[in-house]
């Protein structure tokens, strides 16, 4: 798997959100986050772990984006297909490149609107000051971005597709290695260090998330940091993880039993494989996001109508979790190239169990990225 | 070291912000983003790796935080010392938790005004668009922080102090095993997994951040992500890394030369040392940000007054980088308690050389919290 997109990958993405522009009354889109920027740009760092520097990208109604960035970036901006690149010397206390971005948004969109993404699953990355004096510097209104970056993203092109496959097919021989590493006796801390080990040593980037639990019987909450405490049989271990390649996701997860299931986490683990089969069934062109929302729901709660998760799955790729989601209110209609996790929980003695897989939709079946878990759930 | 804080560590910070609020006039403080809900609550999940939710706690002007947060955090927040816990079943496109914080901060701050972090270093962690809405179903106005959560978060108590120790610990046995992973002829991503599992192995529950060069001499950028060539004799190795234990960050580097090092990248090394052992020397109460900037780059241009990085330093702790910065603009007064990194970087004939340790600000001499590097570069 080759890294990076050839230069058309981003003229074609470029092409489509100025069409879209167009439709929208857009002069220009505004860009601040690291996904957003990446989209259009290519610019791969780990340096937005840094909350310090704020980093622009604007999309003019034609002609390439530009991109205002601190100097520090300039070496590895130039080395992308953005040639209008214009810096400042961050941090600066007294104007953090918002004169120069207020500058290039007067010379592209000197009227007219700015489109900035406002909706759900986005943020503004830059101080509330800032953006404060970016309003009273800019000529053009700054508005919503209609929804824009939202509809670009969430279709995914082939090599991106890619990307998210290979890292699906790192996490999962991570996966296949866990007996080897998650014994009784073994505290949970120490899993979750050798897990993110497995899964460097597997070929992923790095490991930006990884949460789960392991408790008798189920668990009962599935964001908190492991415990110190040792893995006892009876457990189920659940282990959940968004690893990169690329700059790309998988986010998907595993349950193990420590020693023989109880006949519930039998029962609910097979339950769960079959919810997530029916949801991939009915993921294909034109079904909505609720459609397979509601096949999981059926199954793993008779149709209540979700949980406290709130959803049952969501989209996937430059982030760990995207637009869609997978819920009742959800009425996303589903694409061809839409990357999908499909993660029902269900309800269990001892708490919960979740499962989760990672699928595409495509102009058929949908097709897995991720190895379908078996029915039968591991025991170690 | 023991995990998490007592009780009186978080009732002692909100004692100290509702001072502040009583003098700026503030009627509650409106968190939203990981470091400050985490900084008055305890909450501590790689959660919010997901973009999905926004969290909310309201820091009142008298009596404990209130949380304002998705349903899916409800077990997690329940076992901080928070018992105002007010949940939502997010998402929910509809209204995702903004009617709840309206009636929250309604109630809490009726009259008055109400306090969003908006400086340097900060965002705001919710949609644009809903974060006009709430402007508009609040009664009391939304203003900035007046600085608070800087000026009480740039100060850290003993038991953070510690954390950041143990981490620095951790990472310097990791860079202790270099010679064991980096030699001639392996990639440079390669040695970046290898250095990352390090880390982990070392007893790091995450590693947020690694960055790094290699090239002949010197390299010519710091935040690109690591390339496929393999170490060649001559190149200078710099690895650069921000891990996590407990919460809390270290951010310290280490620079190695593959084979003899030629003689001015020997001396440019010895330099960015003494350099360090410079600003870290006058790093005491009463001395500004500016004098340890000042007192690097006189050693390392000359005083020239910087480079394209735009700092020779930051403050450092529940992010890889917190205020102040050490540049000739910052005038912050360092106080005892403060947590800073010393990041000098000098001009070399294959492009630059960029060293850097932690320190914390005592009431006498500053104290290293990386055990400082030798002025000879290391050769592997």
């Amino acid at each position: 798997m080759t890294r990076g997109f050839d230069r058309s990958e981003y003229v074609d993405r470029v092409a489509r959100a100025q069409g879209r522009m167009a439709d929208a009354g857009l002069a220009a889109l505004l860009l601040t986050t690291e996904p957003e920027v990446r989209y259009f740009t290519g610019f791969l760092t780990r340096f937005w772990e840094s909350p310090t520097r704020p980093w622009f990208v604007v999309v003019p109604a034609s002609g390439p984006p530009i991109a205002v960035i601190p100097s520090i970036g300039q070496a590895l901006m130039a080395r992308t297909w953005i040639t209008d690149i214009r810096t400042w010397r961050a941090p600066d206390l007294a104007d953090d490149g918002i004169g120069l971005l207020a500058d290039t948004l007067n010379e592209v969109a000197a009227t007219g609107a700015i489109g900035l993404p406002d909706g759900h699953e986005t943020h503004l990355r830059l101080p509330w000051s800032d953006m404060q004096r970016l309003i009273g510097l800019t000529r053009g209104a700054i508005t919503g971005d209609s929804g824009i970056l939202r509809a670009l993203r969430m279709v995914k092109s082939d090599a991106e597709i890619g990307k998210i496959g290979t890292i699906c097919a790192i996490a999962a021989r991570a996966f296949d290695r866990v007996p080897d590493i998650a014994q009784q006796g073994v505290p949970l801390d120490t899993i979750f260090r050798r897990f993110q080990m497995l899964g460097l040593q597997e070929g992923a980037d790095w490991v930006p998330y990884l949460a789960g639990a392991a408790d008798a019987g189920g668990y009962s909450d599935v964001i908190s940091p492991a415990s110190g405490a040792p893995l006892q049989a009876g457990d189920v271990l659940m282990l959940d993880t968004g690893m990169v390649w690329d700059g790309y996701f998988c986010d998907f997860d595993r349950n193990f039993s420590i020693g023989p299931p109880a006949p519930e986490v039998r029962s609910a683990h097979a339950t769960l494989i079959d919810a997530t089969e029916a949801a991939a069934e009915i993921a294909r062109p034109g079904a909505t996001a609720a459609d397979v929302f509601h096949a999981m729901d059926r199954i793993v709660t008779g149709g209540a109508g979700g949980s406290d998760a709130g959803r049952l799955g969501h989209g996937l790729g430059m982030q760990l979790t995207e637009w869609p989601s997978l819920m009742a209110g959800d009425h996303t209609v589903l694409e061809p190239g839409m990357v999908l996790t499909l993660e029902p929980g269900i309800a269990v003695p001892g708490g919960t169990l979740v499962h989760e897989e990672n699928i595409v939709i495509t102009t058929g079946a949908s097709r897995f990225l991720t190895p379908l878990a078996n029915r039968e759930i591991p025991v170690i």
